[in-house]
């Protein structure tokens, strides 16, 4: 397997630490140039004391053409406006890049502009530009040369619905997403107020509550994968910032549909008293629920829809159905490129709960990268994470 | 005015180490007696260790006549099947019984069982114990003898929606409650695995995500609160453990209702054109949403709604409304009896949601108990708090 | 008892908040002035949302005319420079002060400017200023005219050594003390390094290690409790951040002494074999160690110790003595104005170990200013604590 | 290089799942034997969920001649009584074995039964164990069967300290360690108080401030290190938990000696105003001291020591030599064998202050196995590291 040769601009923030993390144990890939305008002429020790004596390469100014000279793949690692300029120009140099600001992530100019509050310089590598989520478009990615490596929040919304996306399982109005990160996910600005340690420790408490720029990129990957009506769908997502440090906890709320023609009958109940459901034509895996006097037999169950979300993901390295409850948490994906879902069904209130885990900075961040630049490299998905 | 003597029975647990720490400054009551099974014998210090030198009292065994003699009121702050027997023996007795589990609290003694699981054995007293929720039930609180204090959960989710479920505002369907709570929810007991360090710290999951016992408590209230249709109303409710030891924070989503008749238009939008309102007779205040183009005019705003709450809690001194967002967050109201609320818009979704933070050993439990006691004593509500 | 009528200066800090919180319920002290330069013309809720509906009082700029007319006692909660011309003023308009900054705790001046860098405005002052720990100064308290309130990490290091100072037990040289303060400490500024989450967060580190300024404050109080010799004393202070936000817990070593002639024995071993030490002429209480085979049977012993302990402080309401290891912790005096103290003897090495744990905020700076002015008013030491 | 068949006896505890996750990336070891008494028979993610889909192995009882077919070497990470049998089977097999408990870190069995309370029940092996410490060890572990890996808090302690030992710099007496340990140390059981969120949480407080057994194991290793009169060296050793999960933070106090004539003057002051040190003969690095008007130039300053570890350690990978002050933290070395180790001296004291820090369940304890893997298996001893 070839090595490739990698460099990151934008070297000093919390995910640009994590993707040096990363790539100093991993085996085919090697940081060959690292760029960081606050902290040129010094050493990595400098900007992540964690990583001294683990990374040893200069820290320089951004500098295309040497990054040309140097690189196979860049990870673009600053702050949404600057990845404009970067990106066309390595792109122009020949270079794969993987970016992990919003900028490339719409299909809809429009509707980054809006959300994000500034114009797009160029609109015209949207078209290319592949949205990073292994798990869906690992074939996209596999021939692309521009990666909008996905969002924090999105990528554990969007993989703990999109089994639901694809089925008539629930209603596509009313979908609420709750969810609490970390405060690294607010990097390491200390005029953000979720950084200061008296605003977060033993606390939690929303923000951007109706406006946060994650929600379109929500409604637009939810909307592809569920086709037809979905497109339009909006979300109501509220984010809030929570005490500890990594990990994104994403508990979601749909409303259960009733029974579709079109539906596969699989993953809900019916009213035929078919045990093991092979009478009913379509309910081969006798996943209905039956049991329940009076319960809308014919909807989605918590079994059936664990044995969904089982099939779904199946030859997903990174995603792990849990058994619902105290099962999917925080602790058990800090530190790993995993996103753990849990699924229970409400019967009460023909609700779906969906919840979801996962490291803000890995698989939200730069594992995610890392799995893309894996692909793109051909190697193994799981190299070194 | 006249010092009452209080009791304790229960004294081991974080809700008795809370009362006993109030009412160490509280002006006009003092602690007259405190049992505890598995700490009689022994000081206050010894189950308490924070309060040693602060609470001076021996510690006994439950004694029903003992107790009659030396105290006026008492609070039970046992798990809950035990408080049957003790709340019918000290009422006999002619005592006030302040009780903090669950015990009293449903009118529906079939719901009761249902979700705690267990018979209960005097539904007689139902009829007459009052649900202690002091900003409704003032007055029934001043002329009872037996308190169900309200749950830590609970008390957060009412305060929060009871300003929806007096307007016709929300659909009553479909409402979700996202709630995380502190540790010490979880009490002392080393066999709760929500106890241990290593799962909490850092970290966050849902427990009980479909049965809390917590659910039918919020549904009997708001349905009381709302009255007509709203008392049949189901709620989805779903806490989590969080890793911070004191709080809950509740996130509630609701939909907006397009208007009807009877509403007061006051805190909705309007298709007018009337900018004060005052044209079309019933807005009076001019609260209405009027100026994105295209919106629900029709439905209630984030300015609306702030009134409407605003208004609702006047003259309740233990609420507060807040601006939204961040303002409302659990450090805010620990080691308070204050329950902070925030109410935002989204127009996009037509959904309402609001935001809640108490102390869950406070105005969750003891804080709450002490401003009973006070208006059964005819004490400032504020006393001690 | 008459109210008396208080004001603070720099009213938007951490511990200007504690004051304020604290005096809200203070039975014979009222807010009457509030001075903030950066929040003049907001409310108290705005400064400090935890107290909104608590505290209600306007805050204004700094008048000392209007400060005259309207207070009794001011504590001044300004960062240290400014404190000169503060205390200056208002004790010539005849009011009572209270000084959290260190400018006035140094009877040298020239220690003073050394450690803190900056020049002493108003040395005349020095003389008449009480260093306000009330356990040892209660008397030259309750005459004062201006208290230099001690600081956060003195407050716990010499409630501590203390009891060992005014004995022969322990070797002045050679004193260590390592201390972890929470990180409200470091005030609310976003330019102190110590109030970012990721830098306190599941952390511990030291800072100013060899110059810390409340070294020369201990070695001064120490100094002055001990006597003699004792005045020239110098320890080694190392100071540490860590990640909660309350409290300081400080580990201190000292090496035991031989017995002198001059030693009261009651808290050491003897080499008599006299169990209840009444033999042994001076040693009335039995308190020596006579068990261990060949241990230094005339050195102090934990359970001796503990004794001078209890009796050094007897009668002293917010020092509480613990029975060593675990006891002494943070968590049993957060929110309180306690200083909790154990000791341990370590026999094998001849070191004493003592650890103290007190809220920094409270028994730290705040708590500590309000005991003092119960003290100056003539009020109940313990009013409001 | 041939690839190692690992197993691990004792697979459910937290230093497993660190072996286990570290394996799990190993490229020349593989995991080929799980035994676990109480989840024989379950899976990987049900000992350790953070794991499931990372590690797929079977779980099993323990079975001696099972496990000499399948593996070359064994872990023991079992509590330290049952290792005896499991270590003396295991050898007797021909496999290599590493022993995570205490029970072959002792010379001297009668100090082990001491402070363990337990017989040694194979003195007979304690011959040919070797203390798993590589960067002093490493090749008596390279030729070793049995490996005793070192104790979390001695690993800190003694890698802090060694430098000083080997020099006639520091006093042998009085040496004190203050040591602050993340709560994950005390294991998983929920019978350990400091497993309980409520005690730990916000919280730190000294433990077995006396006896804990690790201080002899320090004892024994710097003596060692020292050599001659350093042999009988005594220690005092406060070990604290608390509110963090990983890490170790010891702060160590020793006191500065005065020139002895055998010492290298390169890591102290002289008296010679020779500035670069060269005219001194033997101050070859200008290393000392010469600024301070009548500071005790004789002595080893701040910049001397840094000189002096940076020497000591290097071509010692996991050892990293910090500026001092904040820069030895807990947060730069959590999920990495790091040991970070400041220095510092306090000329007013004549103390120097060594800080270090570690993460307890990789450095501390499973990183440190894997290392001794590595080079008993003559890989390359950062592997997977």
């Amino acid at each position: 397997m070839e090595t490739c040769r990698a460099g990151i601009v934008g070297a000093a923030g919390y995910t640009a630490g994590e993707l040096l993390r990363i790539l100093a144990s991993h085996k085919t890939a090697e940081i060959s140039y690292l760029a960081s305008d606050s902290f040129s002429g010094t050493s990595v020790g400098t900007m992540h004391p964690q990583l001294k004596n683990l990374v040893d390469v200069e820290v320089k100014t951004y500098d295309c053409k040497e990054i040309a000279k140097n690189c196979d793949v860049v990870f673009l690692a600053k702050p949404h406006p600057s990845s404009f300029r970067y990106a066309k120009e390595l792109l122009e140099e020949g270079l794969k890049v993987i970016d992990l600001s919003g900028v490339f992530r719409f299909r809809n100019v429009e509707v980054f502009e809006e959300w994000y509050g500034v114009k797009h310089e160029h609109p015209e590598l949207i078209s290319e530009s592949v949205y990073g989520l292994p798990e869906f478009y690992h074939e996209e990615i596999r021939r692309a040369r521009l990666i909008a490596n996905p969002g924090c929040y999105p990528t554990g919304v969007i993989l703990g619905l999109a089994p639901l996306m694809s089925e008539e399982i629930v209603e596509i109005e009313g979908i609420v997403i709750n969810a609490a990160s970390g405060f690294s996910g607010a990097g390491r600005s200390k005029k953000n107020d979720n950084n200061l340690a008296a605003n977060v420790v033993g606390n939690i408490s929303p923000y951007r509550v109706t406006d946060h720029p994650h929600t379109p990129e929500i409604e637009q990957e939810l909307g592809k994968l569920g086709g037809g009506s979905m497109q339009e769908m909006k979300v109501t997502f509220v984010p809030h910032v929570a005490g500890f440090e990594r990990g994104i906890f994403s508990t979601m709320y749909l409303r259960l549909r009733e029974r579709g023609n079109s539906m596969d009958s699989r993953f809900r109940g019916n009213d035929k008293g078919d045990v093991d459901g092979r009478g009913s034509g379509n309910d081969k895996h006798g996943l209905i629920n039956q049991t329940a006097a009076g319960s809308p037999a014919n909807r989605a169950t918590t079994d059936g829809l664990y044995k969904l979300y089982s099939e779904f993901y199946r030859g997903k390295p990174f995603v792990r159905i849990c058994a619902g409850g105290r099962e999917t948490q925080i602790k058990n994906v800090v530190y790993t490129n995993f996103c753990d879902i849990g699924v229970e069904v409400n019967e009460r209130t023909g609700t779906v709960i969906v919840a979801t885990a996962l490291d803000n900075l890995i698989k939200g961040a730069s594992g995610q990268a890392i799995q893309n630049m894996n692909i793109m490299m051909g190697y193994d998905e799981k190299e070194g994470l």
